[in-house]
């Protein structure tokens, strides 16, 4: 709790600059705005940099709409993801300035921004490309938000030759997100040969005993490369916010 | 079936030389040996290169005693497997020829053969020190049928180098048991580089989600590396049997 | 790493013969060629027996049609597995030669060799015809690699008699691929009474307890009968890739 | 609801040979003899050819002793199961009449009746030798309801021609219980075999993938054998009781 | 094994009657007949009693139909389990003989016999409407052996009384099979209030915990009622099956 | 948010009766009295009603003599649950005043109030005497509430009538506590003949497919009776708090 | 059981009012009137409170017409739940009278009573727009209950301020469902501060390890919060009818 | 892979400055120095600034003391993690140089280093008393690493205030670790409030459904907080080595 800002609006009271009833329409939203507001609302938005996010599946196409409206006038950059070829049509027809990005199953509203070059680079590596649309996901976050990042894809097992190839590029880049499925060995392999955060997101595809990724999943928790960190089975969206999160810190320190 | 033997017999019936009381007797037994009785029995002794195998769990001392010494009657090998010190140590004062093979947690009874350096070798690669028992009970059956092998131990994602330092030496055996707790990665990246059959054996080695080697055995049937063929967890005995059923081809073939 | 290789370039580049340029070129890729491309490469193709294979759940059509023309240029024939008829007949309307195996959910490209007699052959064993696709995709993955096979449909406890009957067929072959949903206690019948290499492939037949295939995976799994290697659920490819590993065995020693 | 009996009362009534009161009290307790009384007492006791049976996990010795002492004083035949040595050796020095059956792992107390010999007899078979404590829980319950029972043990996989060597002696029991834990595939095989009730028994036996009984659980419940019903993971008991349930429909139509 | 009859053969062989050819075509396949011909067909078809029966899922239409005419020829009457409206039509069009069961959502072709009063008669009890194709598929496996059986539907924990009511008739049958999804607690209250064999049916009926039929199931396995045996989830059919299992008995010792 | 006193507060400091700093230090914990403190607080101890509670488990006796003694200073009243015989003994001997209730597993310290009868009272019924410390916790919480309750224990499925006897007794009670292992059936039950809310708890007795609880909490989860409610396994504290929350609504509504 | 009804009535027979054949025609039922026909029946419509409820999964539009059609002449309210649009639109088509909540996927036939202002008001609080189904199902059956409600919805860990600017209202409820999806974090929240019952109910909404509502479940078993209890995953229904036991109470004790 | 370091050194060979003998031992440890041999040997000690790392279950004492004597040799500092007291009083007495820090159940060899207050700091939060082992090993990590920290332990649902209380004090520090058991819930309320990067920890601490762990790491894998990241359960030296990884990013930028 903003101490000083408090202890200056009861001597205004106390003074009689401020009116008593003014002053408690000011407290009475103090403990939100302390305890939660911003932050709370940055759960989503967590800061002016990152967009308002709408998570589609079990939403009608009329409610993404009315949600989006609304959330257009006070945002600069809507993202909605989850969304089938079906939802977007059903959107764009009523909102036409929402772009559809199908690799990523996701729609924005809103200009995305320039990259900043200034922020550290986030590495996207998948190992199949069936895992391509998780990825892109993530891709899709971290553009909305301008963090740059560089695209490695379809490098599983079979095709671990091109992921030490390379390595110094990838090295180059301060932070990780490595999606597989089937038997989600790759973050792993990534994970000893990098030093920074890698963050590993398991995907459902596979069949029979990877249980839609709970096989990956539980390879990413038990990974003898020590510090890995996992998210949810295809879910890019939140390893890119865990990316974004890394990246403030940066922001925070320049 | 033997028809011609069977015909033989039958023959032999019309022609009087046997009496159909002596017929009787020879046919009754036809089924089981025919369907199973020598090669059941080589379920457990596969064939004569192969020891009697007792599985201690569940049995007492007494039992696993009285049990080798019916079996040492007629074998000349027998190996007592998943047996604790204790154990050992009841069952050697009742049978002194017994010998302890502490890392293997097994027992023997009888002369182990010189490896036969005419077979086809094996490699027994492990991820960490905490799978030695698993690797080294499959290294006591393969000694036990004469198989030679290398063992390959504590070469798990963090030493991979030291993996891919002795990949000429590898090559040079034909079959590859590769043995993993954790994330159970290993056998992935042995798959990979081996073209042979590689045989792999999740252990029960990790905490919290590796769930008593659930992980690692998913991540085994899951593999990214076709071909892969997985046992039971922590089954370093079935693991070597399934490599000396490889073996047996050679031998036929010779 | 072919030490002898890298000794000769050296002294070649030592004596003039190869400027360091060149040299160069030559080196910077051995590690990949020595560590893995060829063998990695071998992952898929494992070698030039074996073909290209694409598995095609959670690809587009257009995605196989491009990855299967792009591998045609330097291959002589291609495997897509898991092909539905509706991907079939989209990939044909643009690739022409491509032929749909339907019993084996599968499409080639190229021609399938001849079987090649002095391999060793494979038994290809199910329990129920609901199993039938699985052991389709195995026997066509051997007959691209030109591994003679014998089929043995419908052998389930309730027609075990007609296993006994072939047993002396059975136990010509030397490898054994066993296909069974439901309770999955085929392979430990069949593991009790064939001496050589037997795989198991759990199907995910069955209803109830079955849990699509984890019923007969942990039978086989848990099998009475010793040295059962298992694959993941409804593998067909995967049991049949890992009967050519056992094969290449046969292959390197003649 | 036995209506005669009730008529009769009612009738006594009418006449005055039973008073109001009298014929409160008698009416006040049908409902529950109706409903269940005498059934729900024989749930545990079935009827008075079934002895009482306390289940000791959960109980400390007192009280166990203090529950046999109670019940014997009505019944003739007592058993308590699943009574570990310490439990058997405390119970024993309160009630030195009480006789501990190791191998069943039960304590039984009063006099255990002599088989009659014109019931169904039941087959009782396990697979190996570390079933055999689920086995005799099930002969013991047997025994105390004088049900005549054969035992078969040790008969799994590796074993099966004992099994098909007594197939004409177990076909004339008409009851059978098997017993299995690990891949649990013994009741498939002798499902197929025998015509009559087969009650399948999955233990904890095994390790692994057996988690303490389910594969082998799994195994029995998709057995392709038809017809196999299944009790509870190590419930000897349970399994005898159903064969007493069988039997007690021969009891009924003699 | 038939000792007898072979003796018999012998003999005539011997004496001339029978050519030493004819005699090994008879014995040819007396292996089978002993080991299992006739049981294993039993195993389907237990005894002329009962019908040929097939399991639709997994078959077309088409492989259907061809079962079945081929059955056909060697039967009176077949049953075709778990087919849809769709495969029935499909069937009907090639085999109009065949009549839908929709209710038991099953096929047959040929006469159904008379129940026959002399056999023991079965309840069939289920716990809600949705649980009656269940039943209905027990009841028509029933009709088809000629076992006699009375319906009890929905009588779940909400309309006990209306099981109670009924306990006199449930009595005068001696066998029961009780259906239950959701919570699964009718076979407890049954297996309490009867004494002959119970054999428990879990159904997928039920969201959320209730697992496609898990909870029932555990809650059937772990029943209070002692004695009660249980099948796989939705399986009418096997508890059917065991049913007449136990009716064997009165079979055979009429 | 107390506006009234908040306004109050704010017009004494424009009066000057308060200072700004007194004024400031009243303000500065408002948000957590308000939004947090006190309720948070009743969270452990909901109301003046009720005692604290130290979870045991995972604390040593020294801390948990050390979190008693610094409680004991501001409460009257203070439970410890989950204490073992052990850690009952080594905390009595630094806090001699801890009474150890052995049944329930738990110690008190601090006067028990005398039951209030003017509050709605609860039945504990609990299925077996092996539930019997659960029951006990849920007891003695009920105790230290001044709860009024009735117990009803060891009347599963075999005991029924004992239930039924005894509902007119139950009924004049409002809220009902139902404890059961292995089936869980009982609550299914009794939620069927009670009309006041039925709070269920699974315990961990059984075997086998219980699971350790996990079967009668599905049971419960998946009851026929609708309006049930679960607590976690063997959580009998949780349920007698479900309990006091539903009898706070009587004291708030006198 | 009414003791004083049946003594009148067996002096009326004493008497010679009533004759012994009368007299049992009405003992005859009395068993099941006293155990349990008027409160079974109120386990589905417990009080004359409370609608005839329809659970529409497993049935088809003909039966569920039928039943409400069956019901109606004796209920003045029915109430079918878990209707899709397609069966609502069937049983209108047959039942005019009918009125389909579309977003409780719930069906109507009667008079909604006005809520009842003296009764205990309940919060229905949920986590995302995506579990308001779920809401909704619960406030209609409260509102067929004459039960006051107040809705809270969309109030996740995202938007807890909102929940905390509510405090002062929801507190003047006493009893609160939570509905919540995903972590299912929000009733432990809400647990920690309300006083009165708290009734948490997990949703099946979310993807990957959600594993259709069991996270959330689990969390909801779990928490922090003592006294919490649960009820099925999306189980609005049952946690209304959980609320209406509760508002019982206060309706008996006013 | 050092392409200018290489040129350099085939140039020497070139001009004769460097035997091809000399080259050959070069370059042949080329491939693992380029591939991996730094960067894999840092997935244990990732830097300098890290510890070796020693995990010791599954490690007898003289495997513990063999192994850090002869990593001692190379290194300033090592770690052994889950040492029990036994194992820590069998080292220390071959290793008297070794600590035992008996909170973080670890022991240390060697000088830590002071923290280093120019690197971004860690909060280390937990929800209870039972979590605080975990935690302790998170902080040691962090301490042997000179990262500085913060602890904030037992802040669960019951004590918020004391969370929200200390707010801006936690949000100085850059990097978040929750611990938490049972419900798991405290990540997504921190994640809520925290901008920067937050690693959520299940712990095995609860009983019942918490099932070991699996509760919390469901919730925190679902949490509706976005960007938050786990790591397996108990692991608090995995989440501690994530943080690490953070801060390298601080390190390589300053």
């Amino acid at each position: 709790m903003d101490r000083s800002k408090l202890e200056e609006l009861l001597k205004a009271i106390a003074s009689g600059a401020v009116s008593p009833q003014d002053g408690l329409e000011s407290i009475k939203n103090l403990p939100y705005q302390d305890i939660g507001f911003a932050n709370l609302d940055s759960h989503r938005g967590l800061r002016q940099g990152m967009p308002e996010v709408v998570f589609c599946p079990g939403k009608s196409s009329a409610q993404i709409v009315e949600i989006m409206r609304t959330l257009y006038a006070n945002h600069d950059l809507l993202l909605a993801t989850r969304a089938t070829a079906e939802v977007a049509a059903e959107v764009r027809a009523e909102l036409p300035g929402v772009v559809y990005r199908e690799q990523a199953r996701a729609l924005t509203l809103g200009d995305i921004p320039e990259a900043d070059k200034s922020l550290p680079a986030v590495n996207i590596i998948c190992a199949g490309t069936a895992d391509v649309p998780v990825a892109e996901e993530a891709a899709l976050l971290l553009e909305t938000c301008a963090v740059p990042f560089t695209r490695l894809y379809d490098v599983g097992v079979a095709g671990i030759h091109r992921l030490l190839d390379r390595l110094p590029e990838l090295r180059r880049n301060h932070i990780t997100i490595v999606i597989a499925g089937m038997d989600g060995a790759l973050p792993s392999v990534v994970g000893g040969l990098l030093e920074g955060p890698v963050i590993a997101v398991p995907t459902s595809i596979g069949y029979g005993t990877s249980f839609q990724g709970i096989a990956p999943l539980l390879t990413m928790l038990n990974s003898c490369a020590a510090g890995l960190t996992v998210v949810n089975i295809d879910n890019g969206f939140g390893a890119a916010v865990a990316a974004v999160r890394v990246v403030s810190l940066a922001r925070t320190r320049v």
